[in-house]
């Protein structure tokens, strides 16, 4: 084999025969099953060292261009893997198990019906979606505390040795936090997860398989509900009203469908907003009691109340071992943490939290022990308090705004605290038809059908995230969404 | 009802009537269901405003001390949430369901397993344990490129907007990382998980289910035997030798238990250190190709090579959508990042990111950020590098130690690469009986029952991370488990 070669060249001569190899067989030229001269026999040809042409060989084989048959030398191999964009490849040319998990697994609704973005959109939109406000978030303290840990700890402080429930002086203060708002817990009765999120998913998981009903609030968050579908779970709504969910309506379920677990938001539901009244706490915590059924309470905004009396967490309401808590530090501090909790006691806590650690080891060290050294109860309730007066000035806004900008036939119940407002669009209204219109007059918003059971029962609602904007963006934002709806077919 | 008040008293009214009645309620002089007198009636009787008794009133009630019937008035609650040592409950006052899974989900083998702490344990414990040697951490950099992140982004880095696959900048990066091993793959087929083991967890949730068969190394990586366990799935093991998994022993095993997944490390496996040929890399790819078997290839430490050829991924080696290729920077940089990739084609790909996005939305956005701000390929090369010429001395030193100090009836393999050695003890000695004395002795090691899946099948070995450790830590360790293995019973 003729490999031309320049002694003088800057390139290292295993380096040009590679290079030259590369390109022979990726244009095909060396086809596949090729056999390569002996590498004793190419240095001779080549007069080079033996030690050159093996570097070369390494190099290509390590590539997956060439790969060596036991002793009877080296060979070309099928290139198999450029990168291709994915969706270029014929569905029918995908192994068999895939195609199996293409029908079985239905991709989520969101992903399915994305709405498409439209031709021509608003240069600056203003977004009623996401969580809290960035530019609220305390990031200086954060970066501090984080200079703290790694001050005090060193390296130690990205080990994950030692951490199978979470970092326990922040397990600690978590209970004092708790203690505050009068749920008194033990700290080895709390686990520190991904986010909320991830454990409503160890909850499912853990309780749960596929076929089993799960209560929910109808409507309700719309990730628990995409989890729910994702892990093939057979999903019951009950009716909110301005009390929350409507408990008297749901013996007869209990009884029907034998429910494996309650998901509800007590304090300012997602996405309706509403605070379930103390009797109906009480009464769910009874009936679930009474059915033998497990009480997964989301907490997720349950301190930023703006007005009237704080309810009793049902944790506190229910027996020993019946309610699995969760919260969260996202919405409080900020998302991107991604550092939640549960509380839970009995059998199922060890269970959940074993299957934390085979799900993802533990939450990233780092964050949790910056997060130990920066909150305290204190600090937390200064900040809850900051967040209060803050956000109920937006809910404020939003409510004028709505008044003064949107037709009187769009419905609205002011929410007492929490992120969202609940808009009811004018009969034959949809919120997915409107859209793209907002997104064009410079409008975004979460359309109901995410928060449904049947999305569709969803199409008259919107829900608008007041909290992530200021009074002014608010009022424009409210303004803009009333363009849009003057052009809203159905009106 | 009289309670004693202080008008001067620097105690707020409304706080020592609750305080009053909280004692009382507490103490029990107060009991369930007792009713309180109306506010009006109470605020008459203490000379104070309604509001005062009102406020004492919320507090309680938030407290789940006291709550409010209807128009009935309000009554005194059954306290049933006092902060509990976990266990002081007797089990069968916990509920039907909880029972159930106390039944049906056993605890992980090495929570039932967990060796007691000795009596007299040395006061400074050499560990072979862990992940990479935390002193060699390169932590500034990364606290610098945090600073960089929040100067350029601000809040916004703290958000997880449109993070579905994660940070798509550190995607990209992930390619060049991959493409410079011959690893060619589209920034669209990667996937950012919370480390590895969240991509094992998530692609055992999708691709199986309780009973399924996987087939595994025997023994392999510990945490991954403890997923499949978990997940109820029937755990199937193919024997590994100097050359890897033997893949001529597997083909009766699909036969005969149809796996529905292949679980393999084929670099420096853990915790054997042993390198599967690329003989049987090619053998393994085209039987799980003929028999419709996904792979998955964990390349936890695949850089990590101290000498020897580089051998192709399985990912280059099998056709488009076979493998699913799982990556982590956590060996390479630093453990507590919990930052790792799959690589995946086909259907599979979107609906893992979608059972990802519904398991904790996402990893977080901060240290993505950073990540991707301080690596680049050139400088994961140098750090790669800085680590084997590091870690190749320590492999030397241990295997050295080894050779020294330990009885020539021990057996050992020395590694081309990663972070282990896998030691074969004495006949008739224990690696489990020997860890209590190996503690006495300030030595610590995993033990090999952790990694088969038929744990009693371990006792003869044990594992030894040798990465952890200095050469002159290294000596010492083990010559301390030298001195233990003198005193072991069998010996």
């Amino acid at each position: 084999m003729r490999i031309p070669l320049q002694q003088s060249g800057d390139m290292p001569l295993y380096r040009q025969i590679e290079t030259y190899l590369r390109r022979q067989i990726l244009d095909g030229v060396l086809a596949p099953e090729t056999k390569l001269p002996a590498s004793r026999q190419l240095a001779q040809e080549l007069g080079v060292s033996r030690i050159t042409v093996n570097n070369a060989y390494a190099i290509l084989e390590s590539e997956g261009l060439i790969y060596s048959k036991g002793g009877s030398g080296v060979y070309v191999l099928a290139r198999t893997t450029q990168p291709a964009e994915p969706g270029a490849i014929p569905p029918d040319s995908w192994p068999r198990w895939q195609q199996a998990i293409a029908q079985k697994v239905e991709l989520p609704y969101e992903v399915l019906h994305a709405s498409p973005r439209p031709a021509n959109r608003h240069p600056k939109p203003i977004r009623f979606t996401g969580v809290g406000d960035p530019r609220e978030y305390p990031i200086k303290d954060l970066m501090r505390a984080m200079h703290d840990v790694l001050q005090r700890n060193g390296a130690s402080a990205l080990e994950y040795g030692g951490l199978d429930k979470g970092y326990a002086p922040l397990r600690t203060t978590i209970t004092h936090v708790l203690a505050s708002q009068g749920i008194t817990v033990h700290p080895d009765q709390v686990l520190i997860t991904a986010g909320s999120q991830q454990g409503l998913a160890l909850v499912c998981q853990l309780l749960l398989k596929a076929g089993d009903t799960v209560l929910v609030e109808n409507p309700t968050y719309n990730l628990a509900l995409e989890l729910f579908r994702t892990l093939g779970l057979n999903i019951v709504g009950a009716p909110v009203d301005q009390e929350g969910m409507c408990v008297a309506a749901i013996e007869p379920i209990f009884q029907q469908h034998q429910p494996r677990l309650i998901y509800t938001i007590p304090n300012f539901q997602n996405p309706t907003g509403v605070c379930m009244s103390g009797e109906r706490r009480r009464a769910l915590a009874s009936l679930a009691d009474h059915y033998h059924v497990p009480i997964l309470e989301d907490d997720f905004v349950g301190d930023l109340r703006y007005e009237g009396r704080v309810q009793p967490a049902l944790k506190t309401l229910a027996l020993e071992g019946r309610v699995i808590y969760l919260g969260t530090f996202s919405k409080m501090l900020m998302p991107g943490l991604r550092i939640g909790f549960l509380v839970a006691e009995g059998p199922v806590f060890q269970r959940l939290a074993a299957l934390k650690r085979v799900s993802d080891l533990t939450t990233p060290p780092l964050m949790q022990r910056a997060l130990e050294s920066y909150v305290n109860v204190g600090q937390y309730h200064r900040y809850v308090q900051r967040s209060c007066r803050l956000y109920r000035q937006r809910r404020d806004a939003v409510l004028a705004a709505i008044k003064r900008h949107l037709p009187s036939t769009v419905q609205v119940e002011p929410p007492q605290g929490g992120l969202f407002v609940w808009v009811r669009l004018p009969d034959g209204v949809s919120s997915v038809a409107l859209l793209p219109l907002a997104a064009e007059a410079g409008v975004e918003y979460a359309p109901g059908v995410r928060f449904f059971v049947e999305p569709a029962q969803g199409e008259p609602y919107l829900r608008l995230n007041f909290a992530t904007l200021t009074p002014v963006e608010i009022e424009e934002g409210i303004r803009r969404l009333a363009a849009a709806l003057s052009r809203a077919p159905g009106t």
